[in-house]
């Protein structure tokens, strides 16, 4: 494989860069001044369409100043690696675009923040859209600009085109790690002498992998980018679903990728669906069919679920066949509190075009499984598995029905029951219409909000009840005789850095009253004893696994290494989900310190994250893949996040290594119309501040509204 | 597979003593009062050697209080199920051994221990020495006692009998989590837009798998259980070395089981060896050859590696051929200080017994590869790679050598030096006597080490070297020629809760003067940026990865949900491992508070751990396994710690389903003579506090002399 190179002038610059910007980027993909969207690196699937941006920097001040005037004749040439290289436009048969410009700041560090001290820097830009490259293998595309150039390497694989599976079933635990399916297991399974007397379904799986999830420009991601890898291939800035994060202030105008389901209904025709315990425009339900730089654009992300994208010549995409979940909100009529796409009715919009809609599990239940569903059962993030089965009186007071009109939504399904439903009415249209497979995407999304939360309980139960999902899946698929015919994926998108250390003896700690006593209370090593949640209470389950107890003498001691300040005491948080911390009058809103009213009786930690971050955070760890059916082969081992992607797509026999009859002579590449642009192509370089790239702060956890 | 059952009468008591008991337990392994041991729910290796022990508890007060006499005529009956039970001795073809009888006392819970009123316990108890199981199948051993019983049952694996590989090299890094490896990779890989440019040897193993460290009694492990159940296929207690924990003060009478390497030598005639960069009378490297309920028994493990057991009949042990590591303190005549086994010099019994002695890299490396091996490179703990390779000042002043006369132990091997060495002398003598292979296990201890004083760096280097290793070693036995007749192990003991959640802008944080403010430097999700450490700095490695830079200006922000009191700036300790804590003149002496010398111009958090803790703990998380040669596909998915040995057997062609020869007519059992004992016969239930079996409250870190 060939070495991944960079020139010398690059090298120097990118050593400069990365030196003097490290908590902020210029541009995290481009450390030089001349920026190549796919930068350099990167991996395609054969005939994947995608877009090309390119960039050239001019900063006006900081620690990169130049004459502040982006050279406008930048060029780019595309060939394979030892051919001839064209420039792009013709080596993809496509128009060249307008010239863009525009301009961003950012600032460089923390001081410069501090001090209110932004550097500037103005921008020349074009935009190649909906091109292809389709045979295998290695590719240079160089950037000239300014005497100089920027050179990236593109790397179409060679895999196989066969068809080797009819169906996908893609379980995503959200922020799930080895170490929380090992604490899962503790609760929920009995173990003899140190034996387990059972094991999670996941256990159970032949092929077990480890995916690496490091982001393009940081080592942590969060739920927007590591979902763009898994589904597409192409790994992205935090933040952003479905495209390479560029500088422009649209969110929308960003380069994009196909997504698999993209690709799978384009090519082969099969239905597809998602599912999800969050509010449905989050970003893991979200980044197959929404294109955009900001994951909050969560009215245009509903949209894109049944027309697709529509400002731009893409795939055409025929809507999900299947959409559960919660966040009602972007569904509701703005009379009634709604925030939609256009202020729509968006239960009107999907109706319209023959969605049947449901909005609890007795409809969910009755529903006919021939039609296209829509189900969205709560607003915000749905109810955990522990209030809907044993802290019950917390489902009276949510106001969160999907009506958005303030009653409670009781009766909401749960994974397990919008999971199997999916796959009847998957399978049933599939079987209607040519029987050309299906793909779903099922996740426990508040495993990661509740570890946000360090509702550490809360998040367990909800890893419990995805296990429960897929034992009770992989019963129904045999049932139903697919289970041979379908891949099942089970993995995260990234981590949390949980792990248990003890046990923690309540009955002790409570009777004690300075927090250096109550730690006495933990046992570790042989201290730790035995699962108390697996004895002793008085719950059961008939052919599942959860604990019998969750509120035992002796409970788990478990923990991240960041948090903010937080009082723990160890147990059950019966009320309903937890809120560590609090602000202060007479503090900033968003200076948090520990709630008083959580944990009142337990021990202070004063945390090791800024303290304007309300929650747990995402954290570096690889995550597990565990893989059954048709190429679970692939998925052993340790590798990347987009390969993921890699083995479901040649699974699937996605790859296309020409263009089948489109510009067969030069069977290399191929583009599709240029989009409408959003750029700001009149008024140059405007002397305001603009789109400060890196995001918000806290760009990856939702607050979900106070119950 | 048949279900394990509990009787009802020990489902009820089972209950009653698992409320009632959870920080201390009475016998992990023993519900009722009737303790079989091995307990129910074991496994064993057809034609593995094991001791029996019997107890029966009378406890005088408490509770759990009976009227304080043990019924001394119990019975054991043993049968395979479905057929005949038989008495033991009978089923086993052994003596009768004598009645034992001793007291213990033990502590309920927290409060019952800091109102010092201990619960007082008297028994009755044999031991059946040296027996095996040979036909698989599922066993049953009633005991009866007292007019109720105990009921065990015992599984013997159904294994094949063919060799097939010649040799095994099993890796263990101590501590060591997936969490862990993927920081290391980050520090010492580049990255260039998220896509390694190199990957850890690790990661390019072909099978990847997780093991579950549950020890048999507590769900937290220390090194010596988990080391007994990789390497003997039985779990056990903390702190309990290749025996399961009976009640007895006599840690030396403990019913024992064979490891793999007494059984290698036995039934294959291999050559044995153990490097490690503890000192080497720790538990990983102890656990082969020691039987002690005590991994601090060091001086009779060191006497075990050369004599095996003496005490017992048990297995004959020809003495390693080849032991690396530290901890001269265990060798050193006593008159330069030394603490040896029947205070003899250690270096001089091995010497006598025809080993060559090295002390030190130069003459590890001028050694010829034909001797028997003893390398003692320092006294305890050997130095670390950073200090070695990096912060070499560190080196001065140590007075770590080897014979224990206080000069520095310089010129000190690395993991790599001493396990390529290894490698050579285990081959040089397989081949010149027969050719009948090989087992080493090298362990990088320190990862472990430096986890527990939270010096993220130093344990992240440890892990470096020992990937280093593997790469080294994967090579050099492919020059050897042994490659394919390998069956190359990497694997951990256990975890620790150890995860990166984002990176510190140390410059920032230190032009900060209160805590609040410092955490601000923390920079999550896209602020996390870029790994610093493989940029910038000036160290490179010729053909090895490790970081360029330990020290830039953007660091990790790491840690664990586990630790004490602790102060935090993230960044390498250059003056030599960290010390966290320290005590505190008019306090306890083990009541630790934050070390003013450590970190000071960082930010306070808090500890969750007890606070006569002065360091981190170990925790619950399934730890990875990385397989690779014969056999390699046993290793993937998900199974238990004591699998890993049942693999390794199997691999080896260690399993006997008949006795070949002996007792050919039962085919069943086996048994040898029983051993000399030390219980207490005489004294009947001395009223003294006896052995508190539960351990010391620090079992598993040995703190550091301080340098």
């Amino acid at each position: 494989m060939v070495a991944f190179r960079l020139s010398s002038a690059a090298l120097a610059a990118s050593l400069a860069a990365v030196v003097s910007a490290q908590t902020f980027q210029r541009l995290g993909t481009c450390p030089t001044l001349g920026c190549i969207l796919p930068p350099d690196a990167q991996d395609f699937l054969a005939g994947q369409y995608f877009d090309i941006r390119l960039e050239i920097h001019a900063p006006v001040n900081g620690s990169e100043a130049t004459d502040g005037v982006p050279d406008e004749d930048f060029s780019l040439t595309v060939g394979k690696v030892g051919e001839e290289a064209v420039p792009v436009a013709e080596f993809f048969d496509v128009e060249e675009p307008e010239l863009e410009t525009w301009n961003f700041t950012w600032y460089e560090d923390l001081f410069a923040e501090d001090a209110d001290t932004p550097s500037l820097v103005n921008v020349a830009s074009k935009a190649y859209r909906r091109v292809a490259l389709f045979e295998p293998g290695e590719y240079e595309a160089v950037l000239s600009y300014n005497g100089t150039n920027t050179t990236a390497y593109w790397t179409v694989k060679e895999l196989s085109e066969v068809r080797k599976t009819k169906n996908v079933l893609l379980y995503i635990g959200d922020g799930m790690t080895t170490n929380m399916i090992t604490a899962a297991r503790l609760i929920a399974h009995e173990t003899k002498n140190g034996r387990y007397l059972s094991k999670m379904a996941m256990d159970k799986f032949p092929v077990l992998g480890h995916q690496m999830t490091h982001s393009i420009d940081s080592y942590i991601t969060d739920s927007a980018n590591s979902a763009t890898a898994l589904y597409s291939g192409h790994k992205s800035s935090v933040n952003a679903l479905g495209v390479y994060a560029d500088s422009s202030e649209d969110s929308f105008d960003d380069p994009k990728f196909e997504s698999i389901l993209e690709m799978f209904v384009r090519l082969l025709g099969g239905k597809v669906g998602i599912v999800s315990t969050a509010f449905i425009a989050d970003a893991t339900p979200g980044a197959f069919t929404a294109h955009t730089r900001d994951r909050g654009d969560y009215g245009a992300v509903i949209d894109s679920f049944i027309h697709g994208i529509v400002n731009y010549t893409w795939t055409e995409w025929p809507g999900y066949d299947v959409i559960f979940g919660g966040g009602a909100e972007n569904f509701c009529d703005p009379e009634d509190g709604g925030e939609t796409y256009q202020n729509l009715n968006y239960y009107n919009v999907f109706s319209e075009e023959g969605y049947t809609l449901v909005s609890n599990n007795t409809e969910l239940q009755e529903s006919s499984a021939s039609d296209r569903h829509l189900g969205i059962f709560s607003t915000s993030n749905m109810e955990k598995w522990l209030d809907r089965n044993v802290y019950t009186d917390n489902l009276v007071g949510t106001e969160n029905s999907p009506d958005c009109r303030g009653s409670d939504g009781l009766d909401q399904p749960g994974l397990k029951e919008m999971t199997l439903k999916a796959i009847d009415i998957l399978d049933t249209r599939a079987k209607a219409d040519g029987d050309k497979g299906w793909f779903l995407m099922s996740e426990a999304a508040s495993i990661d909000k509740q570890m946000h939360a360090l509702d550490y309980d809360r998040a367990l139960g909800e890893l419990l009840e995805l296990d429960d999902t897929i034992k009770a899946s992989l019963e129904h698929l045999k049932e139903l005789g697919e289970l041979e015919n379908t891949l099942v994926v089970v993995t995260a998108d990234h981590g949390h850095g949980f792990d248990v250390f003890g046990s923690y003896d309540t009955q002790y700690a409570d009777a004690q009253t300075d927090d250096r006593s109550k730690r006495r209370a933990v046992g570790i090593y042989e201290q730790s004893g035995e699962s108390q949640y697996t004895r002793g209470g008085n719950l059961r389950y008939a052919d599942s696994f959860f604990p019998a107890n969750w509120d035992p003498r002796y409970t788990l001691a478990q923990g991240f290494g960041a948090h903010p300040d937080v009082r723990e005491n160890y147990r059950v948080h019966r009320d309903g989900p937890r809120s560590p911390v609090t602000n202060v009058t007479g503090f900033d809103e968003d200076d948090y310190f520990v709630n008083p009213e959580d944990n009142p009786n337990g021990f202070i930690v004063n945390g090791t994250l800024p303290t304007d971050s309300s929650s747990g955070v995402h954290s570096l760890t690889d995550v597990p893949v565990f893989a059954q059916g048709p190429c679970q082969e692939l998925f052993g081992g340790v590798y990347d996040n987009i390969d993921v992607f890699y083995h479901m797509a040649e699974c699937l026999g996605l790859s296309r290594a020409s263009a089948d009859g489109e510009k067969e002579e030069t069977g290399k590449g191929h583009g599709g119309k240029g989009g409408h642009g959003k750029g700001k192509g009149n008024d140059k370089y405007k002397g305001r501040p603009g789109y400060k790239h890196y995001g918000p702060k806290q760009p990856a956890y939702k607050k979900s509204p106070p119950k």
